[in-house]
C-alpha cells in the first residue's frame, strides 16, 4: 500500500478572537512557516470577510494548505496537504498553534490517493 | 450538536488521463459548476506541472474547493469544503466527475467546527 498524499485535518477551539481575525499577522506567520516546512509557495489567496471570519489558502508545489475562521466561537478550520516526504506539516501547525492559542484541538490524518496493488 | 462547515473528501481513481491533465477545460467547468452551486467566488490558483498534473483551488465566501491530479496513474484529489446550506457541492462533484470519468471513487463527509453544547 502506497499513498500519494498525506493530509492532515486540523480543529482548533477556544482560540484568541483577535489572532483569528487578523489577517496581516495570520498570513505572515502562515507563509514564514510553510518555508520554514519546506514547501515551495506557486499561489495564495488570503480574505477577510466583514464584520469578522478570515479565510487563507496557500498553494504549494507540494498541494494546499489552507485556513477559515471564525472569531464569533473561536474556531479555526484547518488543512495540511501534502505530498511527497519533503515538507514537514507539523511546523507549520506548531506556529498556527502558537499564534492563535487553541484551547482544544484535534488532528486528523488522511491518506489520499492509496494505491491497491493486486498484491500487497 | 451543529457544525460550521461540510467537507466533502473525495478520492477519484481510474480517471482519463488527458482530462486531469488539461488545466484549461478542468478550470472552466470547475468554475462554471461553482456558480451553478450557489457558490461566491472571492479567489482562484491554477497551476500547471511540468511534465504533468495540475492544481487548482478555488476560493469561495464559503470556505474552499481544491483539485490535485496525477495523469500518470489517473488519480485525483478533490476536497469540497462549504459552510451554510446555501451551496450544493454535489453539483461540483457530478461536474468533475462527468469530466474526468473515473472508474471508481469515494466520498467521505466530515463536519468541520462541530460545536458541543453542554446540553444536547
Amino acid at each position: 500500500m502506497r499513498e500519494v498524499g498525506r493530509h492532515l485535518i486540523i480543529e482548533l477551539f477556544g482560540c484568541d478572537a483577535k489572532a483569528l481575525d487578523d489577517m496581516k499577522t495570520m498570513e505572515e506567520n502562515f507563509k514564514k512557516s510553510i518555508e520554514e516546512a519546506g514547501a515551495k509557495i506557486i499561489g495564495e489567496v488570503f480574505h477577510k470577510f466583514n464584520p469578522q471570519g478570515v479565510t487563507g489558502v496557500i498553494i504549494i508545489a507540494e498541494s494546499h494548505f489552507s485556513i477559515h475562521t471564525w472569531p464569533e466561537i473561536g474556531y479555526a478550520a484547518i488543512d495540511l496537504f501534502t505530498c511527497g516526504t519533503k515538507v514537514d506539516p507539523m511546523i507549520v501547525l506548531n506556529k498556527l498553534k502558537e499564534l492563535l492559542k487553541p484551547s482544544t484541538m484535534s488532528v486528523m490524518e488522511l491518506k489520499r490517493g492509496i494505491l491497491v496493488r493486486d498484491k500487497i
